[in-house]
């Protein structure tokens, strides 16, 4: 379906060659400032062709918010937003050689199969243009976040093809147990990491390794994936609903669903199963009084009492957040788009070759970044809203023995 | 929440130590024979006790069906299901040791900072046991899925700790380019899988230093994690819900889920992002016929006229299955609760020392295998439900030049 | 689907002949205390048998709670309950008389075009049975809006056939001009309502004119319909979701899932169509005080400044609640099951006559009653949850000119 | 929440005075003809400023399709629409007498309570102009039932204030048991109903007192209310989703969703309460054969072969469509704004008096006969696609004694 989130639902809607591309956002909270100028810098930062690394083609991608705000206040009413194609096809060129071939490992051939109807553009809806309305929406979602709760969220290149900014070693086979990758997680800002274009890797060295890595394969007409690690700071404990829609089991969703996504994991992942469990369990520790307001925190926010020693869980245990910082990594695969010619089969089944005309991005995962940051907002505000309800709830019981009280120990 | 899924959906309740656990399936296709001895057997197959390196404890778990049958026939209306619980705590018992820490890496802090009350299970619903609903479900999906399209959903033991079944290399950092996995793929089933007993990891002498790893863990009081991959066979291409409801997504989203995951790979996975795209894009090829009705398949059901030569994508290209097998792999981190001592602090703050008493499970992985098998039954079925519904709704419209009809490449 | 409600989720199951009945309810805030002797006495009022001119088999409807509650609290977790049956079919009789017929305006024609299967009981979800959830789930909801808010729900019966409470007239087409059905919306409780047993319609002369009513259409083996009309009272403003789930529209979906339902009014209703809009709208004036804490009111909600002189809109303006009174009225068919011979088709086609045996109930309305306080409650409590959430959302946003603070005028 | 529909999902957004109004359909099939040109007529049919009695305001209210069809044929993909405003305000006017009063029955209070911010329209989503993007997705929803199932969905003005096409008499306390309303259901068509512009009631005598008795409101700067009354004919079988979204539970949380509306009965309604059940009962018949093809309907369509002698059910039966014609009646309130002076509290609690400048509509009825059939549309295409989903399931299943096939009975 085209609408993602509970509380805060977002529905997108645009192909490449239509007349726009663009979403609704419904469920916002009413009474907080919100203008174009809010939006525009992610939208901006998603644009391809920032750098020689990623595609040259140039699009404007401005926003325009139809409704749900008056004099640049949110009404609380839902917020439609456009963005206008300028790729429209106004008519049918018919059988070129893309119309020929379902091109290997893009959506082609499986949107004919699954609705029957050839689009133009291809797989329809699969195109990185489709991101644009999550973008924008999650442009919204941060702004509430940050106003309300001071969370950031700031994602980074961790790895193009076998460049690791922490390759996993023996001792660590997982960064999560390296602390040299905590404190990264800790202090990590989109200044810094945008200082890093066109990799978006933040260190020198790496970063380095990492261009010279995709323009190699940029001159072979080939193309890498490679991964973005995304870390969310200053989220309150409380958040995630078990047992389906664990904080862990959301994010992996909304992760999946960018195009060319192949993983996600979550805390010391992958390299975490194989970690024995003594060294693996985060001990509890009293955590760092920080007075309210400090931090970027709203005044009214208290913060957990207790936190961990180490943070292998990433920041998520029993499907619930503990205070402690979010962090995660997604997987991209390499673009299925090359330069090179391929074997292949034909729609009517005849084999031939297929060869992409034109200049093609070999490597999508710098320009990923703004968009794993938007859906990590989408489903943060979203576990927020749904646990603000509840402890509204709560906050009007009487106290009983053995309850704790909202105002104290958890988010409000 | 407690739901799942849009078309076959399923509630479940039920803690460790309340009357009984059990679910709901709402959306169960009317006129198909059940009775419990379909559901049974995977209830047993994820009952801890079948064997020295999984937990001794002996639980029953008998289902009991409680409506939305007759005669041993599905009326279509919701199927209550429930599982007697033996060890409900009949009064609290106050202040054990284990009542004064949170555990580490455990959900008992958390669910106390969302809940405001502490369950004398701890973590509540993030219990082992909260699983058995999914099963129970599961097993419905599956047997709805193998009569109408001979679907096949096997899962096995991967890796436990860096004991690998497939372990990266420099040649194939992916399983998923190795002929020899693939083979498997297509070829492997559960009473194979079940005849690796204890670990379920389909190889003769893997299993074996599997078994010896777990051993040695037990021994000193400690865990290990692992994975589990799993393999969906004869599935029908147009599978999937883009843009948010990509099948990976879904799967991903079911996965992550499940108690104690980190993490989540589609095909080639995270080593699918070192591979070039020249290598890693899945060239299409005319797919051999296969006569309706043969391999398992409904008569009805034809098979898409195009295959891929490779399998990269692990069966889902844009979002949306292929025909072709899809594959993946779940993370599982070392168990929380381990023998050894571990410092750590109470509730009230305080620091001191924990010790899980009694007899504790090193390793989960093998248990995992029919909950991953079942959590893959229920995405499965509720995309196919979505795409019946979409082609019965365009089978009745009129023929269009440029429309591909319903009844010549797609599923029924 | 067998679900209602998005933040106070009740999902039902059961047949009139399988093994049990019952609901499963996500979404109650936790903390609350909550044991089955909360959920009997609803449970009980529903209960067919409680006097001469309702049916005579004697049902006993024990509710067990499975799950969500601890030592009398509630976890915040699903609540699983369960009602067995005692009628349940072990065998399939066979062709029996009423196994030949689909009962006219009964469910069994349509659930077999529907489903396909034929369940023993005819109409299978669409027997009275079917409502034991709604009103075990009802009665939680009920609990948490009356501790929280001082929220009352008492519906009573205002019509059996054409004898009314109040009748139409050329002066009042609608009661809600009416000063006196006013004063009675203000004041009406349970007990006042049930000590006009069997009737439920709290007037002594109408009371006595529609038990004779009722035993003349028993005597001739007949049946009549009438209408129930509810009040909720202490009703926060601000509940209620437009544009689609306007809080009139969320009851009217609600009241017409009952069964034997034909209509729904709010407010003035179809009588105040006809009435002028100089005399129909409600105008402003300054709300009396009324210090929290008093009139069941919890002590941290503030009322409105504002209320209305009259009450046509039924307390529900916009398709928001305005702090007033709201009031609806539903209406109830007679019963379909009538002693009288009914000349018909079978399902074969063929034409016959179809008797039913044994005493049937000449008018449902009175047992309605509980069930329409039950779903209102469903419906309050969700809307409630919605605009909790709303409200805890905006406080933490910064003071905006022009923004109205959460604290002064609105429910908590 | 801005949602309706669970399989045809629509989204609308937009306030009066923003940039401009629309929607997301979601869900649409795949492969189907569309254009501006199948969606304007509607829109066209809703705009105010038709006749002398609607208002003379002239809304233009070109619609745009944004995305989900390429060259005139639906990709399956969503649909975006827009209307652009025309009233936008640009700056906020500050304190004019409007901005000073919560006009009475208006939504302006409970917006401000519910959201906390006060929209220059007042009541925000709450004005017809919202309701173009209802109009807009039912447009495709008819589109996709006429072409699929030939079904027909007719509304008409049934009574305005006390002037009744088909008063209550003591015989007929519905119209249900009238053979000529019965005669109207089975023929009235859109031509007809707009023959008589201004009022839209099928009759000469009636539509002519309807006429005079609006005028004469007009005159008096006072306004009136009224019924529509809505026919959908060629349903299939087998609609509806027992035991919550019953077929009349879905369409009257729809028609209660309509800005004004203060009633929903189906079938018999309200009067059919009053009428015994040996009467009330709709006994079966064989059904008359008709061709498939015929009458409208589907080739592949087969038609129930049972109907009923009378239509008291109102063509649905325990919830689901048994075939007969589909009726039901919405009430609709005197519009809230007259040009009366009114005696009323100001925001600020200070007593006063409004008085609204300009033309006002003093009867929206006429105008809501496109809003209630584009709403019935969408209600019926949700419930299709849901049987549709259901029938294809059941069609892969293994044919079982006592099981009814998909092909026989029911819809495709």
């Amino acid at each position: 379906m085209s609408t993602f989130g509970n509380h805060f639902r977002v529905t997108t809607y645009g192909e490449s060659h239509c007349l726009s591309v663009g979403c609704i956002v419904d469920g916002c909270p009413p009474g907080m400032k919100l203008t174009e100028d809010d939006i525009q810098p992610q939208m901006t930062r998603r644009r391809p062709g920032q750098s020689a690394i990623t595609t040259p083609r140039n699009e404007k991608d401005r926003v325009e918010i139809q409704s749900g705000t008056e004099f640049g206040i949110t009404l609380g009413t839902p917020i439609g937003m456009r963005v206008m194609n300028e790729n429209q096809r106004k008519q049918d060129y018919g059988n070129k050689t893309m119309d020929l071939y379902p091109r290997p490992s893009h959506a082609d051939w499986t949107y004919l199969e699954k609705y029957g109807v050839k689009a133009s553009s291809g797989g329809g809806r699969s195109s990185a243009r489709e991101t644009i309305g999550r973008v924008a929406a999650g442009a919204i979602a941060e702004k509430y976040l940050r106003q309300a709760y001071g969370i950031e969220i700031v994602a980074f290149v961790a790895s193009i093809g076998n460049e690791y900014l922490f390759p996993p070693t023996p001792t660590h086979p997982t960064a999560a147990t390296n602390p040299e990758f905590l404190k990264l997680v800790e202090t990590i800002d989109r200044t810094t990491v945008d200082s890093f274009l066109p990799v978006r890797c933040p260190n020198q060295e790496t970063s380095e390794r990492m261009e010279k890595l995709v323009a190699e394969f940029r001159d072979r007409e080939d193309s890498i994936g490679g991964t973005v690690t995304c870390v969310i700071r200053n989220c309150p404990s409380g958040l995630g609903e078990p047992c389906f829609d664990k904080l862990e089991a959301t994010l992996a969703h909304a992760m999946l669903s960018i195009p060319a996504t192949k993983g996600f994991e979550i805390g010391s992942g992958f390299g975490g199963c194989q970690v024995p469990g003594s060294i693996h369990n985060d001990a509890f520790i009293k955590a760092p009084a920080i007075p309210p307001g400090q931090n970027g925190l709203h005044p009214s926010v208290a913060r957990p009492r207790l936190t961990t020693k180490t943070n292998n869980s990433g920041g998520i245990q029993g499907g619930i957040s503990n205070g402690a910082p979010i962090y995660f990594t997604v997987g991209f695969k390499p673009p299925a788009t090359i330069g090179q010619a391929q074997s292949t089969a034909a729609y009517d089944e005849a084999d031939g070759v297929l060869e992409a005309k034109g200049r093609h991005d070999p490597c999508v995962v710098p320009r990923a970044v703004p968009i794993v940051e938007s859906m990590a907002a989408l489903v943060i505000i979203d576990a927020v809203l749904a646990q603000q309800g509840r402890n509204a709830a709560r906050r009007l019981l009487p106290a009983l023995e053995g309850v704790v009280a909202v105002d104290t120990t958890t988010m409000q």
